[in-house]
């Protein structure tokens, strides 16, 4: 089956008309990476949610499994059978057609070895690639029974740490509807009245941490972008979340604390409610905005909780610039949260563990990835970080703030406006 | 640094109330697995998307990698540091913890090490051990330098084909939330009216392909449900996808046929609009549906090819029962659209292509998995197909109707309503 005479191609050659440009890398990078660690290419193998891949290739893969091959200057793409029209829409280098039941890895080793035999320079030596160090197992055997020798390489994960503006514009355009979402439980709350046994109701009926979240991700939907199952809300100590593993329409809970969650899940005023997104755009980058609420506070726990969340939140912008080390950023919101008495809490949507360094982590392709505490990364300007220093309490609940920033020369900015309010505005 | 204190333990013990039963394995044929293949396990490694995994161990996983063991009856998992309080919620072997910086495939090799030391039945032979053909080359490596030697094996895979009662039931949740889009996405059709050039209007402005798909998932989204990124609306030769690779707030869209989209992407009356969505609920398990509907049809090529589909639809559901090969029921909605003199196009949601053998896919924790009709697979009483015969036209657009069924030892089940409706319904 050939696909040469898709009536798709005849667009690709004009490019859709209506498609916005793309944020793209050309991979110049790894034409450096390849010459300086004297390999003959590199090759990535994975699925339509590899960030890596997406990120070189600007194609969204099916579930299926896929190859891209850069050697001699060259970006080839070898997609699934079924998948070759969209990819010449979607990718800007060469495409490889093969039989639908090909290897993804025979077909790297395929491209490889044309280049090869098309250079006069190559000598007999075992070549080297480069891969990722995650490439599945059986696409590397292929590789090497094809006689390569594999050496991994990282140099994609750091070039996705440095944003460029095209990257930066997507990442703000997915913040913006990530305000949005966050705005609309806020709307919610401020709408919301006390019933019985201070119970809020909204509309008439009790105002659950399920229906809560439902209505964020309808407003993230709204405006354009996937909640990504990334979507928390806690209420108290009860935290729901599209990504409890639980299925069915009723109610989903867990507890973020040592007390055991409400059944009901239902908010109450002088209690705080965490509405914290990830949501995903079409471009494949993410947001993240997290915002903690009080509905008629009596000053308690929870103004202090959101006073202290506030300074640590601040304090760690503050540490923001260019050579900085990551976990110095999150240790300095966590000293912040220490000297208002309290200890600190992971950055993470759905986690209740406690890791203080990842506080700080980046924001791209993937939800978290570099630069990262724990493996000793510094900040570099382009990076996009986010800040999320929280507070927990077994009894009281959670708060949590949280900020989006570029890294610039200067320090950083803010990436969305960064309004923020205790108690929740109409 | 230990999680052994987390104060949510407390709650691991007695579960968290409010928590609905999740679909869960208990791995029992991975022992059948290993004791046939001579292993002394089993270990996949992944991050929180893979399905394997969450099949495995229901644990939802960060975008950071973890480890699951499968060895002398027992099951193990290797989370990453700072998950370890979510791990326990989730997971109900046992948790292997270790510092933040050990490998996935070193905790790994370390389990069955202790594993084959408590055994005094394990002798000097090089263990194997079974992986999926896909696990990441550096753990691959880490366990081949601590003497296992690897062979590969899709048991997992195969496992998942077959769903259990609470998988079904899983699926069903997500494909009412579905069922709840796709009407949205009628409704709105049905209260559009036609304006200026055909064009149709809704609340007094032009309704794009992209207003259409934002309601859709609004919906969605109050359903309880993920749009995954997996909803695209076409208009016409125009379709709007979250998955196009394209950043930004403005509209997006690319051609499905060889004529150019039509840049504002507004819908038109006597003109077919597709709605197709295979959402994701908090469970990991997919729905997928589709629709088309004609605003005010004269009665011309869409009108055709809905009979057509509808007839190939249905011809393809006539052949579903166990011991059918998958190949079959899609050539039979192929033969079915031939004989209306319409040609066949893919199943897929994002996709031009021509590939008229996936029509037919299994649906589960992946959007498209086993049963698939490349590999020469039969059905099985358990498995849940989507079945989306479609028709594509370069002047006139693109028709597709979906159905997702269960097979039964009888033949099949719909999940679902299966209403169809040509016309839109308010």
């Amino acid at each position: 089956m050939t696909h040469e005479s898709d009536p798709a191609e005849a667009v690709a050659e004009r490019g859709p008309i209506g498609q916005v440009a793309t944020p793209a890398t050309d991979g110049t990078f790894l034409d450096v990476e390849i010459d300086e660690r004297d390999a003959v290419g590199y090759v990535a193998v994975g699925g339509g949610l590899d960030a890596d891949l997406r990120y070189l290739t600007r194609f969204r893969g099916p579930e299926d499994r896929y190859a891209y091959v850069h050697t001699g200057g060259e970006r080839v793409l070898c997609p699934p059978a079924d998948c070759v029209a969209r990819a010449r829409r979607q990718f800007d280098g060469r495409i490889a057609t093969a039989r639908p039941a090909d290897h993804p890895g025979e077909r790297a080793a395929a491209v490889l070895d044309s280049a090869r035999e098309a250079d006069p320079a190559s000598d007999d030596r075992a070549p080297t690639v480069l891969v990722p160090p995650t490439i599945p197992h059986d696409a590397a055997i292929y590789l090497e029974r094809a006689g390569y020798e594999l050496r991994s390489t990282t140099a994609v994960g750091e070039a996705r740490t440095t944003k460029t503006d095209a990257e930066i514009e997507a990442i703000q355009s997915v913040q913006r509807a990530a305000e949005r979402g966050v705005r609309r439980g806020e709307r919610i709350l401020a709408a919301a009245e006390s019933g019985a046994a201070d119970e809020l109701l909204w509309k008439g009926r009790p105002l659950t941490a399920e229906r809560l979240r439902r209505e964020v991700n309808a407003e993230l939907a709204r405006g354009g972008v996937s909640d990504a199952g990334n979507t928390s809300v806690a209420v108290g100590s009860t935290v729901v979340t599209g990504a409890t593993g639980v299925a069915g329409s009723s109610d989903v809970s867990e507890a973020i604390t040592g007390n055991a969650p409400r059944a009901d899940g239902v908010a109450h005023r002088d209690e705080s409610v965490v509405v914290d997104v990830a949501p995903r755009g079409p471009s494949g980058y993410h947001g993240r905005l997290s915002r903690t609420f009080v509905v008629d506070s009596d000053g308690g726990w929870e103004r202090r909780a959101y006073v202290a969340s506030e300074a640590a939140l601040d304090a760690a912008l503050g540490e923001i610039e260019p050579g900085a080390a990551v976990a110095d950023v999150g240790r300095e919101a966590t000293a912040e949260l220490a000297a208002f008495g309290f200890g600190p809490t992971s950055g993470g949507n759905t986690d209740s563990d406690s890791d203080p360094t990842e506080i700080v982590h980046g924001v791209g392709l993937s939800r978290r990835e570099r630069p990262r505490a724990q493996s000793g990364a510094t900040l570099e300007s382009g990076g996009i970080l986010a800040v999320s220093p929280s507070v927990t309490d077994g009894d009281h609940g959670q708060v949590r703030l949280s900020e989006l920033i570029v890294v610039t020369d200067e320090g950083y900015e803010r990436i969305g406006g960064g309004e923020r309010a205790f108690t929740p505005r109409e």
